[in-house]
């Protein structure tokens, strides 16, 4: 079929396919995936990139799935204007500091130079803190629970990396004012709690949870709460964080309201978000030598069929079931494409929707008409299965199901195989270079220990699990007391 | 009820209530009901406003409708970057010249000066076609049809008004490419029936369409076809434009293919937009003196049900019948909202309500409980009207529908008689001073008359009805030969 295609098609297969084995060049295997699917493509102009068709259809899914979630929780979305004034940003000292080197700035409007300077978004606290200060004025106006999606900045100078490093991109984010600390750190729970499920339930990711350090948390918190994935080259990914951010910005911005009690408060609140940066981890966890491979529960596209007509003989029957079985799975609610495209071979046809991901292709053959079956091949595994015609939505549903937890399940054992427990720095040092993943640790709780560690082998810990375990050793860089135990890694 | 409020709510009355008629200050009027509504707020930041949840969740309304409709057409969502270096701007003349004095400037970034100042995106035609001119290669990969959804920035200089001159705001833009001409015609004419549509049967808005003159059409394209609305105080709203860009673009961007004639061909392109200048429509034309007047198929809550308990005698029962009428309301996929909220008072949400325009509201009282009924309030008309409580789902769907005919067919007699058909300037500049709205006159198609007539009286040629009229006059500023029937107005 393949061979065939070379001279049918207009474009080889040589062009088509991934070049190079996932488990030879990492980096590279993952950067021809991403531009061979056509999830994205580079922009023209330094740091950014295109969010072509399929990644957004993708976004699109992550967006129903998340805002499901927090409308059944009554939070609402807005939008906040993108342009934030130096002043704003400098009100929060650890915030602006944090925030400023990464700035793009606008200058210029129109024909003048701005009397101040406008930053493009990094984050937006400020810009929607100015606001809560003005609108909540009593208890009843309590709590606030605002959300957005919206484009954002971060002026990176390293390298660019599709979906994972780029000036410009997508992300949600949340902010909520509340009464109480209680609130307020039930709310930061509840939101990464819908992250985790987002994470493992839908793009069937494992994660761990924690929360993070001093060191690591975001820059005007009280703590942040993470979820953070292991990538097939050993390396972590944050995949969402949400943030108690205590009464930091409360007092900064004024955000006070008269409470029950009739006497003044600061609000407490929260922030957190999640970005297309998780797409760049759908490609690396699910992905193979063919391209991606795509979670029925994420996928814009669970089925699809291509007929594989004979000569000219069978044209019609094949295609007359083709469109019978594409609307028997519509039906059903299974998201199906019919691929009856006359100007493509079905060897470039496999070998695109490989490329793309798509969980269960169904092949249409003149066999398959004559003996009232179908042809289903699964992405995930290539196994392939003969199915009867009236027993297709059945099937369908079942093997969406059993690849969704076959992702799911493969890449949880591929995670559990990589938290290695050590006891000693040497230890510490050889498990990151021989084998990444999360390493997990006894840590005294010093700031210095954690930054000399980061310093000599850039592995930072990337959580504190929220269920403590027992010391079991003391820490592993100074050898005082192991005071936490911590988990280790090399972050994206 | 409303004097009971005063002392029992925490807001007086004559905070939320407008204080202004829509027939005396409409400008005042319409600033007070966007802002007590709470569409949207005015930002701490010159020129940018805020879309708060009221007035986002309008616009999520909207983006399920269309998107729908798009998506049935094959059309497929992506997402650009918003920077565009100047170079980009410069390469179409007309739409530097037309772009250019708006833009806002990124002109730094991180800590450096940027080699070239890049323009936070005003319309996306520059950047896109320079990856179509990468992505299209031979007729094959045609037609492209993609749309995006984000936030635009027009360096106004004029004073702000919510919704319709902001320096920011949020707008879809479809952006396609075509082997042939009439492909594109008649991608632009079916996207502007689309937005017609959209306008008429959902947001409730009576338009006019048409070709828009050369003087008016948009920088770059070969032609602009458009639908315009009237608004109360006699001015006209542009509420959606489709341009058939031709091969302007294409040419600029070298964006050829191999036909199917083998030979090399520049493709035709379009682009269409609407923006959140609509939701400024939607409040003009059906808002009264009460607040906000949403039409039931783009509103996001459809029915509130206030319960209305006399002392504390009937309170269990009066909430566990509002409660199954809720149910049995959301169940039929009515969007309904029970406002049991102890801490105001039935008056003041009635208030709160109204603002918010919500199409019908559901009193239950102790006498309603008692007699088995439910009393309903419709916000178009205010009247009310007591049905058996085993009807409220039939009476619900015909009302919503009633109010959704009523509200449409109230703007469409407003319309028809704000078009005044002159055949002399003197009449012509009547009617304008008079009476606003469109005025039908016959044109000599020279673009110095058309200049003439927006000097003298602001008013511009809005369209060129499709369907060509007979002309009846000469023209109506220099007497020469009336070549065509035109529709002029006075525009925001």
């Amino acid at each position: 079929m393949l061979l065939a295609m070379k001279n049918k098609g207009e474009m080889k297969v040589s062009e088509m396919g991934i070049t190079v084995k996932k488990s030879k060049n990492f980096s590279d295997w993952y950067t021809q995936v991403v531009l061979k699917s056509e999830l994205a493509d580079y922009a023209p102009i330094k740091g950014c990139m295109i969010f072509r068709e399929h990644s957004y259809a993708i976004w699109e899914k992550i967006q129903e799935i998340f805002n499901k979630k927090i409308k059944e929780k009554g939070h609402k979305n807005v939008y906040f204007p993108m342009f934030i004034p130096e002043s704003f940003l400098k009100k929060e000292a650890e915030h602006f500091e944090g925030f400023v080197p990464e700035c793009a700035w606008v200058t210029v409007g129109g024909n003048s130079k701005l009397e101040e300077k406008l930053a493009v978004r990094p984050t937006s606290e400020t810009i929607m803190y100015a606001m809560y200060a003005k609108w909540i004025r009593s208890w009843r106006d309590l709590p606030i629970k605002l959300n957005q999606w919206c484009n954002i900045v971060r002026w990176e100078t390293r390298a660019t990396k599709l979906f994972l490093r780029t000036r410009e991109f997508l992300w949600q984010e949340g902010h909520t004012a509340h009464a109480t600390k209680e609130e307020a750190d039930k709310e930061t729970l509840e939101i990464l709690n819908i992250y985790k499920d987002l994470m493992e339930n839908y793009l069937a990711i494992p994660v761990l949870a924690g929360k993070k350090t001093e060191n690591e948390k975001f820059a005007g918190a009280l703590y942040t709460i993470a979820v953070e994935a292991l990538m097939p080259d050993g390396k972590v990914l944050q995949m969402g964080t949400s943030h108690n951010l205590g009464q930091n910005f409360a007092k900064v911005f004024d955000i006070k309201f008269i409470g029950e009690d009739e006497k003044e408060h600061y609000v407490w609140q929260t922030s957190w978000g999640i970005s297309t940066r998780v797409i760049g981890a759908l490609v690396m966890v699910h992905g193979d030598d063919k391209g991606l491979v795509l979670p029925p529960k994420i996928t814009p596209v669970q089925v699809v069929i291509i007929p594989i007509p004979y000569k000219d003989v069978d044209k019609k029957l094949i295609l007359q079931k083709a469109k019978e079985t594409l609307n028997k799975l519509l039906e059903t609610g299974i998201s199906t494409v019919l691929d009856d495209r006359a100007e493509y071979t079905p060897g470039w046809k496999f070998n695109e929707w490989e490329l793309k991901g798509v969980p269960i292709r169904i092949e249409i053959g003149p066999r398959d008409v004559k003996q009232k079956q179908l042809t289903l091949a699964r992405r995930d595994t290539f196994e392939k299965k003969v199915v009867k015609e009236e027993e297709i939505v059945d099937v369908g549903i079942k093997l969406l199901e059993e690849i969704q937890n076959n992702l799911f399940n493969r890449a949880k054992k591929f995670l559990n195989e990589h938290i290695t427990t050590v006891k000693t720095y040497d230890e510490f040092k050889k498990a990151l270079r021989k084998k990444g993943g999360f390493i997990k640790a006894c840590w005294c709780s010093s700031p210095t220990c954690e930054e000399k560690i980061k310093e000599e082998t850039g592995a930072t810990i990337r959580l504190i699990p929220f269920e403590k375990e027992e010391p079991f050793s003391s820490c592993v860089y100074c050898g005082g007391e192991g005071k936490e135990v911590v988990y280790f890694g090399k972050a994206y």
